[in-house]
């Protein structure tokens, strides 16, 4: 069930950073949707280890293979299985969390919860496990842009440790995003945070941040109240990354600071339709889509896995100190902005997919 | 769908603000838990109007009746029906949202999705849907204390508009909170919060403010790890309750701030167990509980519906001035403590019953 | 878990034969379908008891109120909650099922299962749990109505004990079914069956049979392929009722003495439309309906309480001779005609507006 | 979701005849369960082409590997991903069934549901879908047998066309079954089929049958009351089989001709345990099973490809006739022999789990 996502637009992930490799399977994409691996790889490399001298040096070329579920260039709507290989694995580089824990990573836990764990490079807590996920979401970007025409989603960097950016968030575009390696559209913060980043590195130390996402062109009526509000779903999508740690739309905690008569969005007919003239909702209001864009923003601690002397303990229960070796990211922020787009086109996909049952009805 | 949460502790809510009442079914309670209306009634209690005179002024007992699933005083393990009534209704004191949707508030974004909406009193969208959580969730504190007794749920206001209250999250009690009417255990900032709430009130206006949350008791491994981590079921369950714009857990957005040396927590055996000795990661790593506390913080906007005139929209789709009348909580926070506990047990129980699966083989 | 029903049109049950009261929500249900308690009551009259002379006298006037989910008249997509009272329980007649186990009842496997069990005329195993399903099937079937106009699901009964009916499924119909209180079209078959049932019933003993069902109007292409095929949800929601031992589709245990020569539909044109020319498939092919009608059967066995003595234990463990008391059906059949419908609905409902789903890419 | 079984321990299966391979992903196999490829293996060699000279001539090895979610010869509790390819595709020999419909099998509705297929071996629908089932199953199997050691699940052919065996279910052995090709344990019987077999495929035809299952060593209390009844899922489970038509439980549809008094099973206390004296009930009461034998039985149609002229439509909608080539199983029922134990022990692993919930508090 853990490894499971969605209601309609179902996936389920597996593999472990070391092994067979990883993957993903889709189940509910509609038939007749045109599909092949170019669509999925350009988000695959985005993410991918050795894409810019700010991440992990780890080789892999993460290259896909879609087994099932498209025939002649287009989905069958039976399940589309997508697979890509581990090549540059180096278990012994890891040898160490074979019999200490990482503070504040997911070894601990794993122990506790399983009596067992694959400590060759996180196992399943690696980041690789988000292949599968950033997979499946280019998919889903592909089916929402049948759905939904005009429908873009973007994340961006706009923090890194206490570098902040400055974005307008209604106008930036994905080539501003992707003009640089750390993948933030104020290209004056963008430099300093490479170099913050190149930094912490160096000094064997790691660094946080926050990535902002908006999402044009959705209509109003996506969402389902109650449990599963548009903005509950994102929340714990969100969060499901790893190495999150807060979830803000809208206004976000600024907004707990403000009184309703300034926090409220005005409504006003704006060339036949219902708009706001402010967006401190973030584009959702009870749980649904209001027309107006989605935005929210997501905290990233700084990686756990760093190269200083760090107190843990053993497997066997004793006091150790610990350092790490291994490869790993400075920082995770540039590599999961494409997780963060992969998460929100799932979510989206899944509930436009939703909402087409409330039409069956004439309104 | 959406009215379904959880896996294996299930529940199902119904019911709208005015109508035959709200209620609950939960399907996969275990069987043999005590359990009599007296269990519930208390946290019903602590969420109903009318409570004290900083909250909407609606007259409703709330008082639960149990329909099913208990026979003699214990649970059969066969869904438990827990019904309330709706014995103050006055949808006339809502006529004007039949034509005007009300800013920030679901009425516009029901009539997107649905294409009809019971605009007496919000419907769906009334704080009133959350009986059936509270309701659940006390079966599911109940159900908690007797797989892991000592296991304690403690949410309290933290922030009231630009008021913040300083607690020390580690020692505070249930008595501190439920000390005053505004759930604040700093009683000092507590006497500022009601002022504040009763000039919002008396001004017709609102206003928001923040809840933490924190867990003592819950042992290390709990939570699934990838799209079901513990922290991501938490954010989806907090986000989903009505108002809420922002989520973060243990150090949240200011460890984004962080370098990975100060934000690791390390460890240490004490009194031979595994422990941290800081808890920036709120008790959660790799999305499994590591037996530490469970610290988070929930943000919620200030009430939309308030007193003032505002700009918005007709549902002839012409603009127009809305001056909202009926029954409304200046400050939603206070009653919306039950609620984050709600939640939070529903999340624990549901994750407590899953890691027995694990159990089943020798370690 | 067990007691939800459904993927997308999904129902959650709740209640016992003894207790507050059973009933059912549904949630998933569009909004803007037409809906009162008077499209619900007439199935929930065929399915009560006290009905005729060959059902178990038990005076229920099983009256549904509709406590959510419906406004002026109309769905709203949240959901319906419907409830039905108990008021001629009476535990005292039961009281002999306190110590002992009814023979092929569920008393003992519940008790294996739950370590609890409510007595008190079957708790949760009794036939009072189907008012529920009853209810959310009236609803499936309007909503089904909607959706595929002229779609029919008529369930009769074809065989009680040794007597076995003559009856065209393509031809019969609802007043020829309901032309007599055993639900036989069959006129001469049902006045021996009706004799037979009271027959049986002075002898203190009871009787199964087999009820047939007819579904017209399906349209080509509904039901989910491999774990989901239509045959096979339809298997299991009949399955799911008490007392049923078998389920057969189209040709069914008689088809696996033919050769596939025999056994395979011709497809030809007819009236510019693919239909097969004989339906030994029983109108599902690969797990998807091919728009031929659907016709299945499903085998009851005996009522299992009955009036004779017969060898049990008890609670304790000690061999004992049981002459059950309380009101049961001779027969359970007549009454289990609308239940069977009621599942039909719900799945095919089901099924439907999964396909809609198909639906959302040009063809 | 069509293609995802299961609430705890769950599969979702994917792949197509031709194509990328077939596979499977286990979400829910609790850790530290011992598991290589050498305990999946003997089950796909069982259900694999070219075991016999009376089933399909297709070549395939199909050889798993197991690609994540073990390590160290060990579950980790992560998703189990299991992989065959297909190595011996002819899409040559299944030309013409681009371009005209098979009748009886899935060509004409797959085109009706999804709007495109492949049609290469029968695409999703070909019994190679069944694979992921089969390797999933076999880890099913091992972990009912460290969850309730002892436990045995046997099924095995009782009838082909209208050859019937005599068989002893209580008695019936592994070694029995594979005694011959065809599988079926009385040896007389089993030579007139294998007979039968070669006769019809000699004359392009072929042949379906039934086949029975025994499970030995299931405690009383498996199995969730109403929707999620044991037998339910056992029906769904069996009839979600290619080419199935029928499912009987215990007495089955004979049951249905039996009076209460000789059908219910009476219980007596032997060797103090609670047995009954004879299993008309199939094992199942109430929905729980009650510790004696479960005992089912499925009816399988003839293979619905025949080498014989037969009519049908083309895909432009004209009356044709068609004579189809590829290879074919003239009997399913051999082959299918480890499709029906793999979904029984998926069924049973996974209601075997729900029930450690239900002990999560003392009896």
């Amino acid at each position: 069930m853990a490894s499971v996502f969605g209601e309609i637009f179902r996936i389920a992930t597996w593999g472990e950073s070391h092994g067979g490799g990883v993957g993903v399977v889709i189940d509910g994409c509609p038939a007749r949707l045109p599909l092949s691996e170019a669509d999925i790889q350009p988000d695959l490399d985005r993410r991918r280890p050795g894409q810019s001298d700010i991440v992990t040096p780890r080789k892999e070329e993460d290259a896909c293979r879609i087994l099932s579920g498209v025939f002649e260039g287009k989905t069958l709507g039976t399940p589309i299985s997508i697979m890509v290989s581990n090549t540059d694995a180096r278990p012994s580089a890891y040898s160490e969390m074979e019999t200490m824990y990482r503070p504040s990573h997911a070894d601990f836990t794993y122990e506790a919860k399983y009596g067992i764990r694959n400590w060759q490079g996180g196992g399943r807590a690696s980041a690789r496990e988000t292949i599968g996920r950033v997979a499946a979401g280019a998919v889903a970007k592909k089916l929402l842009q049948s759905i939904s025409p005009g429908l873009e989603i973007l994340a961006y960097v706009t923090a890194i440790h206490d570098i902040e950016a400055e974005v307008d968030g209604s106008r930036v575009s994905r080539a501003e995003i992707e003009a640089n390696v750390v993948r933030c559209p104020d290209a004056g913060a963008a430099e300093a945070m490479i170099s913050r980043i190149k930094e912490v590195r160096a000094d064997g130390d790691s660094v946080g941040g926050v990535i902002a996402c908006v999402v044009r062109g959705v209509p109003a009526g996506w969402g389902e109240p109650v449990f599963d509000k548009l903005e509950a779903v994102l929340a714990g999508a969100m969060m499901s990354l790893p190495a999150t740690k807060g979830f803000e739309i809208g206004s976000g905690f600024a907004g707990a600071k403000l009184k309703g008569s300034t926090h409220n969005d005005p409504f006003r007919m704006i060339e036949g339709r219902v708009r706001t003239t402010s967006n401190l909702s973030g584009g959702i209001q009870g749980g649904i889509s209001n027309g107006e864009a989605i935005v929210f923003r997501t905290a990233f601690k700084p990686t756990a896995t760093i190269a200083r002397s760090q107190k843990t303990v053993t497997v066997a229960g004793e006091d150790a100190d610990l350092v790490a070796r291994g490869r790993h990211d400075p920082c995770v922020l540039p590599r999961a902005v494409p997780m963060i787009e992969a998460m929100t086109a799932l979510v989206l996909c899944d509930q436009a997919l939703r909402q087409r049952i409330q039409d069956c009805l004439p309104r």
